[in-house]
């Protein structure tokens, strides 16, 4: 090769900073917090505190490479967190205080972290864990405290200048845990570059578009896989960033909505849910608001009509994993589709997880490795590949992806002409019918709507002919009875006639501590269903 | 450090074409041609061609790293050299047939090209320069033609399968030489990591802000600094793109416009003064139109004003050079220029090259070097950094940059808090005087306006006791007469008192061949004005 002669500026997440305070160092920034007053200042002083964090952890003797970990909530000091940590060269590992107290220490201990952070919400819960965390030597409390260490306190003394060394950029910056729904957390640790490169492209217009006239409040966690990159999307484009702290009941984020002129935010559909109950109930409307980018699991078609019918705001359905930083697809219009006219576009949106995103291949393979069809109905194993997905767990000596670099989602999905990705089912939960695929999920959704149905649940169960065959579990409404032909009838308009279950059984579906369907559960009740079936 | 643990995918060009193809692969492109009829397909056509290139040119044997020239407007096939040449791991030299004959044959020679691609508009100059390219081993005409073999010819039995290599991102992707106005061109290699870096930055909203919906016409020339890589950017947001050949006529433009749907386009100022023109003449309008880019020099407010309240077209001024690939500033509305009203707003903007974007640095320095305020009065030698700025010019031992990277761009400018740069001189044309710089063209501008004055120029001359000071030489409008009492009183208004010049002189100003006012000439027809003056 030839050598290109261009600069080899390493991408890091302390040009953010430096560039939000010059480019628009006035921009506002506010924070709600947990047992203060809301906090008001700028991107410059994001950039001002944030040295002044730097410089206090290298007073303290944290190196390159040291990990600090937080727990905490969308507030402006966890964002001066977010820029100070890294651009310092640390690591900074965002703990989920989610997940159960020995997940966390787990994870905390994992990490091998020497700094924690909380906020004053997780004073107990720190205090409770203190004696099992095996590497942490300082603990500060985020919020003011009578007996605890405060992060205030800490960077106060330290001066606000501080040159941002400059280092490899596929150091690691921010380490993120897995929820870990199977087997312990696994840790993602974010490189600088991967960092930059995915907030350039969530920034682009087929993603986020974000504006420096957008005020973007997150409501996703920063927790979870950086609240989507968003810090770093909105520092970027100079939007008015807006913090909730851990108050996303409707009544405070509408309060927010409204005071701050927010535009866009987004965050998981059980906030979006409330969230419009308590309008409809309240007959309000969130004035500023355009868009509202939702992810985390599948939006429901309704609250998508709601939000563009009733309140005249976009939903951009997102799909993503803490493994791809979050970034995988998202669900904006395209000329293709507004050409089948308004409506039209936004139910094909709707029915989709969103479309094809520059920096991140998917392809979908069969059980044989091979690539299907881009059709819009062939299903396949999602697999990822790019510059901001994994590469290899933290602490894992074995590659997290195959010989050619893909990453396997775990999802299956199909992906249709105009570019548009749908996830039809988990990998575990799909059927394998005659080596063919059943989605359980579509499966489900055509049950759910058959008279007397609460809940519709499918499984796959061994079948000696054809490998698997579906078994459709379904509860009924209170007082409500159910019939097996009617269920069936009902299924035969919607689905394929050889997705048809091979039996309906009405009976209570189990359901996992979090609310989802305990698949798990119901595959060990009915094991040997099928054992004895002839065709 | 602590290495992140993310996948170390190269920053390629042809991520850009795979994109393309799999994202919007129906969205059209349509290419005007020399002597041929119009062209009309999509990026998957273009991703089929230009992998059917990449084919070609291995069966030729052009190895990785071996250069390939181009003569050529902008057309579909001057695109596909954009991506099959550089996608196969070879690098494009985009030759300027603006340049004089030595000068393209000085530019083909230095970058050693194996081939040379040229649009039959070229055929006779590349007939009479032949015997002067020593390393060109094939020649094609991209149009259809009698004699010579053809573009068509060479890539019609080449597959269209092709698998794009994976290389070192930093790799060589495309040699745009500068203009060279002093001394031989130099050449600027632009690597794979350099071009996607800058079509990433360049299609956020602060920058162009390309969409899906946007139909983009380059009327910038692709061999400069790649029509400021609209190609790419257009490619990764899947516009439309259309492609005017050599027909930059209002006329032609406009059918184009109007047929095409065209949203933005962009190019040198010289060509909307003639667009504005035509335009106003046979009283018409570009319906779709909605944004104009323009750079290579400055726009005067008067075009950006007719854009607007004539046709309801933005107008973003651009700042950049072949070293910065061109990308440097762009003037794009921000909501603190908003908050001022709406014609303020434009006002301020007009006068301003362009605002800070995210991946270029920028700094003004003293003759000390040491930075000057960020204050938007105090002029600086403008420096630029970052991943697309040239590192060292091609075939040259010694960097291009200082020691901490720092690329002189030649142009002294200002900063304001806003994140607005303004270009105040080019350095060589400022004036020192005490310590201080004066601007020679705010003081020619300020001059252009006195009764009678039709030119004004501005230069420093040798001074026992300041330096330097500005002498003044305006030239009348025909027929009127001017006095240099008015001329200095019209300017006491307008400047501060120790910028005024120190002598008026009424005379003819001296051109270039483009028109342009020649200092260097001035210079020395003054020599030695000053030398006897005493305060």
């Amino acid at each position: 090769m030839l050598q290109g002669l261009m600069q080899a500026r390493p991408l890091l997440v302390s040009a953010i900073t430096d560039y939000a305070e010059q480019a628009h160092g006035k921009r506002e920034i506010t924070s709600r917090l947990v047992d203060e007053p809301d906090w008001r200042y700028d991107y410059r002083g994001l950039a001002q505190r944030s040295r002044k964090l730097a410089n206090a952890l290298l007073d303290l003797g944290i190196c390159a490479g040291d990990r600090v970990s937080s727990l905490a909530w969308n507030t402006h000091r966890h964002m001066e967190l977010f820029f100070g940590v890294t651009g310092s060269g640390a690591v900074l590992h965002t703990a989920n205080p989610r997940l159960h107290a020995d997940q966390i220490i787990y994870t905390i201990n994992h990490a091998g972290s020497r700094i924690l952070f909380f906020d004053s919400s997780f004073t107990k819960l720190v205090e409770s864990i203190r004696p099992r965390l095996l590497t942490v030597e300082h603990f500060f409390s985020l919020s003011p405290s009578g007996a605890a260490a405060t992060y205030e306190d800490f960077i106060s003394p330290a001066s606000s200048e501080f040159v941002w060394p400059i280092f490899d950029e596929n150091s690691g910056a921010i380490l993120c845990y897995t929820s870990g729904t199977t087997g312990s957390p696994k840790g993602v640790l974010y490189s600088h570059r991967s960092i930059v490169l995915h907030a350039m492209g969530a920034g682009l217009p087929a993603a986020f578009g974000l504006t420096a006239f957008d005020v973007v409040m997150p409501c996703s966690s920063l927790y979870h896989a950086t609240a989507w990159g968003l810090p770093f999307v909105a520092a970027i484009a100079g939007s008015k960033f807006v913090l909730p702290a851990d108050r996303l009941d409707p009544e405070s984020l509408h309060e927010l909505i409204e005071r701050e002129g927010v535009t866009f935010t987004g965050g998981v559909p059980t906030i979006w849910t409330a969230y419009l109950e308590w309008l409809d109930r309240l007959e309000k409307s969130p004035a500023g608001l355009r868009r509202v980018v939702i992810g985390g699991s599948a939006v429901p078609v309704s609250m998508a009509q709601s939000f563009l019918r009733q309140h005249n705001v976009e939903v951009l359905q997102l799909w993503g994993m803490t493994e791809t930083c979050p970034l995988g697809v998202v669900a904006t219009p395209t000329p293709q589709l507004a050409s089948r006219g308004e409506t039209e576009m936004w139910e094909t949106i709707w029915t989709r997880q969103g479309r094809l995103q520059f920096g991140i291949e998917l392809k979908l393979v069969d059980e044989a490795g091979c690539c299907v069809a881009h059709d819009g109905h062939t299903p396949g194993a999602l697999m990822v590949r790019g510059p901001w997905v994994v590469e290899r767990y933290f602490g894992s000596a074995e590659p997290a992806v195959d010989s050619e670099g893909w990453f396997n989602t775990g999802d299956v999905a199909t992906l249709d002409e105009d570019g548009f990705m749908r996830i039809t089912d988990r990998a575990k939960d799909v059927i394998k019918s005659g080596g063919e695929w059943i989605s359980s999920i579509d499966l489900e959704n055509a049950a759910a709507g058959a008279p007397g149905v609460k809940v519709a649940a499918v499984v796959g169960l061994a079948h000696p002919r054809w490998d698997e065959r579906p078994l459709l579990v379904v509860e009924p409404h209170e007082g409500a009875v159910i019939s097996i032909t009617v269920v069936m009838d009902h299924l035969r308009d919607k689905i394929v006639r050889w997705w048809l279950p091979d039996s309906i059984i009405i009976a209570e579906v189990p359901l996992t501590a979090t609310g989802k369907i305990d698949k798990k559960q119901l595959r060990i009740q009915y094991q040997g269903y099928y054992d004895d079936a002839k065709t």
